[in-house]
């Protein structure tokens, strides 16, 4: 396997299976001198950590972050930044159902043809508990980016969405409901979703959008690697994660030109943000926003038609506890995965000035 | 500006500005002892070039190849392919009205700021003329995935759609009709559509449809590079994108696990095809098909409101010839994109085996 | 810092200061289905590790691996290989004469005008404790090259050279001595000198060769990415490395053509070997050799003359256990670099077969 | 092939054969606003090309640089600089003679069994006219980095060396002699001893110096990255080059750390320079100074036995126009690339500052 490492010049690589010793990474890149807040880091932490709420999963993880390098006296060396989370829970599970048979929509069956063998306990490498070191890279890139402020929210729980335009959105109501949606009324109505949806043994999909403010005009390399593309290639390295748009996004396809441009002010400032704080790849000093399409959590509590190795038609019962929907805790990994793109392109952007 | 390079193992970079001397670029990593179709390449160009057709921009560009090395005797030998794309059209114009001011929507503004100077003549670097070299390099990555079958059409011209399933497309059709959408009594909405938004000097964004046939089980890198994380970033990186989905997309935001799931047939084939042919971000053999929305084209025909580098308010003309919709001709690009992302992935996919 | 990586394809990322917690790292790309064995790991630790005869550093360090991911019931996965070796000595030394003042010829002065900050204690990251996590991944990569035979030995101390062609030496004797040169008379003058040399209070330099067999023919990449050239970086970013040269290497700068170049035999052998194994960056079959120059350790038991960080003048005396010469404890060093070396270039080649 | 890349900021890709249309390539990563300096950068191609002189080899190419993108009314745009250089020569020669025989000491063996196909023409990519494309790039690379002085200089050939140390050394002399040796007395010996292996149809190897004056304190990334260890990797990539050292370099493993230790004065200069100007991968502010080895050019004007593709012995004569030692063209080559490590890494510096 190649590509566990993300960023250029703020690097994060990974390792881990969901329940081997430990997960873990090095974050490669990170400037020297800053003062690291741990306690915001394991806050970070806590927003995504299983068990938080009655709408996700309830299994139980500290999943406290063990920092084994590249910080003295509190602050950051310079020098690479190794940390660890250990798992606690991990011999809890019996796995023997899915050690020889492939759940559906799950990597199990192309991890079995690709490497020839694999760590069926809890999806292994494939499990989403490996964004967690995804949100102790963020939380410190966040740390970096001091003054960039990173704003995801749930926007839709299956077909409940929140309409508002991202402008009227007070971001400080996202922490007040376990939904992770700002507008509190649609908030009610996705949890008691949710709540619905797991009684039946079922799941669902959703939706996060993220509004990223104060982001410094010049970032992004304008061919390939323009800014947008590296924050879709991030939401889309998610577990789950289907589709992603960002300013106009796929509504901007059915518009005319006329309608879609965004007019300058004599500031430099646009009257409109359809551009989604982004031209040409470049970000041009508005709100940057986009929308991240999750899908609904393959591992079901109802009995499903599956096969075994040996190519045998079998049955597999849900088993374990898994989120009846991804989105809530999807929340602060979007936010981690936006701190690292931003992190490193502001890095690189030193570099030409 | 970094960011001119595409791929690890088939890795194109890129150069050229639109009304500069040549464009042209690097293949580096191409296998040796491959006969190539230069014909099979230049039909590519001519998908993608400019004048082809009523609906597209009247502007007059031969876009031919001149390869300069890497070939021998008509076969790659294995060192990197060198090659340009001559501007011959490049004298003809004034740009004196976009040299002192910034195009609304444009890349004009943050070039400006981000590098100081900019190559104002056709937008530069920022051109969708660069495109032309993706192109080149695409058509040669197809050459090296013989038997894999990439398959762009135009889905949706902005609110006119194409709603068949991809599994129910004549996909020999595209090519029938200006626009490139298969059904040919929508292609003549669509083309209907596209020159009534010309005649009003306007433009139209669309969506472009891309399914590819023939994949073999495993490409992908599970975490950070995950196969569907790669084809969005490079889908994003085109020239006027605003959004990308894969398999279910934004749709699958909606639905619960017991619809979305893909259920296995005994030969490790699955039932449906929400996941795209992608599970865990590695192919699964199913075909992959994703979906790319094109904002419409910024400049427009009309008197726009604007400002100059001092800061002053502006009325600005649309000038030149440009395409009232870019979707018939980022088919090829799409295309390309797609070839070169499966390539890169074909050859690191050999490393392990 | 950046830097922290090293390989392409078999890629190894490390981290941890002398005296913090743990040092570690991470492996991204192993293949799978590797049986690895872990007491063949330790060995090569052992060959490395403080304390293990009369001529090395003191200190006593277990230097354990623990391998945290990408092992399941004993084989790789293909998933990446995270591993620590904790710090069981980092408590025990006192630090306060370097916290404040510059060790001559250590990177204390550079590190604390680039960072502004650095882990004083044992030198931070610019230890040679940092090369404990080469050794580790090395020794995974001679697991992943079985049939591919690494010798390393030490060939000069100070002005004692062994003289043998390589060709005529016995690698078996390697490990019979504490200096690991495999010729016993000399060794034995090694060892002499320096135990002289430590009584005396100072250090002294020395050469390490190493002998690679059984290299398939066609590794390596033509232009930058030569396969002595990145043989060449693996040997200079070793600590206290001067100089690097392979095959007839500086002697070949005296040498005429006619004397120089290697005739081949009809199965494309070559009657004399001063290419060294490498053809154009590319390994022709042949035993690929080389040697490497160590500078004597900086650190010596006597007064030397330094300055603190306010520019005063002060006198700094050794303290702390330390080698006297590097030499025997580089030679799995080297050996592991140049295993990460091939193994890199070894699954690159596989892509373009 | 891969490897046609050089650089991570500064960026050079390279393409192109000895007999193809043209080289080229693209500088990827040059910072916006510079004012080239065009026909400095011709003056570095002038240096290294061949006819100059009556040492080199006689064959006649103007080794004119064409730049095709990223300079914009004379300066630098920030965007990616393409270029070519044409090849005039390249139908006057004969090659059949190598077109199915090896020559001894030569790729040519190497790259047909790697690619399975080869450019045979003057040795298609194994030509040392690759370097000419590292010459324009490392004429940019120099103009960007104003104020830091690259002095390359013939320092041997054969057994005659020029003994002075190198702050001894006038520097302005280089250039008054073909050989490029700044000792006039020991530059005519060489001259001689060329001009006498010439006529013997023999050629002779050599080593080149350089110092590098006025690097800021503070470039180098500290473990795998070491400023040292990427210039090693930079000369050693250059055809021909068999070793490497920096500072003390091989004469540094005979010496004692007594001897070696690298002084403080009290601004943090040091009174002697065995450490090169690097201390612990990290540039310190004092010159740098490294010596690189070249082995004799293997073409020889005597008949030779070698093999041809059926394994067949034959005899081989020398044709063709060959440099008798490739060290006075080499002088700029080396210059270039170390141009291009320094730019790499201050712009990598400015990262973090």
């Amino acid at each position: 396997m190649a590509g566990n490492s993300f960023g250029k010049l703020f690097k994060l690589t990974t390792f881990g299976e969901s329940h081997g010793m430990a997960l873990g990474g090095v974050i490669d890149g990170c400037p020297s001198g800053i003062t690291l807040d741990l306690d915001a880091i394991q806050t970070e932490m806590n927003r995504r950590k299983p068990g938080q709420s009655a709408i996700v999963t309830q299994r139980k993880e500290p999943d406290e972050v063990k920092f084994l390098s590249g910080i003295f006296e509190g602050k950051t060396t310079g020098t690479s930044i190794g940390f660890i989370i250990e798992n606690s829970n991990q011999k809890s599970h019996d796995y023997s159902h899915i050690k020889d048979s492939f759940r559906p929509s799950h990597a199990d069956y192309v991890y079995e043809k690709k490497y020839g063998i694999r760590d069926y306990r809890g999806g292994g490498r494939s499990s989403a508990r490996e964004t967690a070191c995804r949100v102790v890279a963020g939380a410190i890139a966040k740390q970096v980016l001091k003054g960039i402020e990173f704003h995801a929210f749930t926007s839709s729980v299956g077909d409940i969405f929140m309409e508002k335009p991202y402008q009227d959105i007070d971001f400080s109501a996202i922490e007040s409901n376990i939904v992770r949606c700002p507008d509190t009324e649609t908030a009610d109505k996705m949890i008691s979703k949710i709540k619905e949806i797991r009684k039946a043994g079922d799941t669902i999909g959703g939706t996060v959008t993220c509004v990223i403010k104060n982001v410094p005009l010049g970032l992004g390399e304008p061919v390939f690697d323009k800014l947008h593309a590296e924050l879709g290639k991030a939401m889309l390295s998610i577990n789950a994660v289907k589709g992603f748009e960002y300013g106009s996004g796929f509504c901007g396809a059915k518009m005319k030109g006329s309608e879609h441009n965004d007019l300058y002010n004599t500031d430099g400032t646009t009257k409109t943000n359809l551009s989604g704080g982004i031209q040409g790849g470049i970000s041009n000093g508005m709100d940057i926003y986009f929308r991240v399409a999750f899908k609904p959590v393959a591992t079901i509590m109802q009995t499903q038609d599956t096969i075994d190795k040996a190519g045998n038609s079998v049955k597999m019962d849900g088993k374990g506890r898994h989120d009846p929907c991804v989105v809530p805790r999807a929340v602060p990994i979007v936010e981690a995965m936006a701190a690292l793109v931003i992190a490193d392109y502001l890095l690189l952007d030193k570099v030409y000035q």
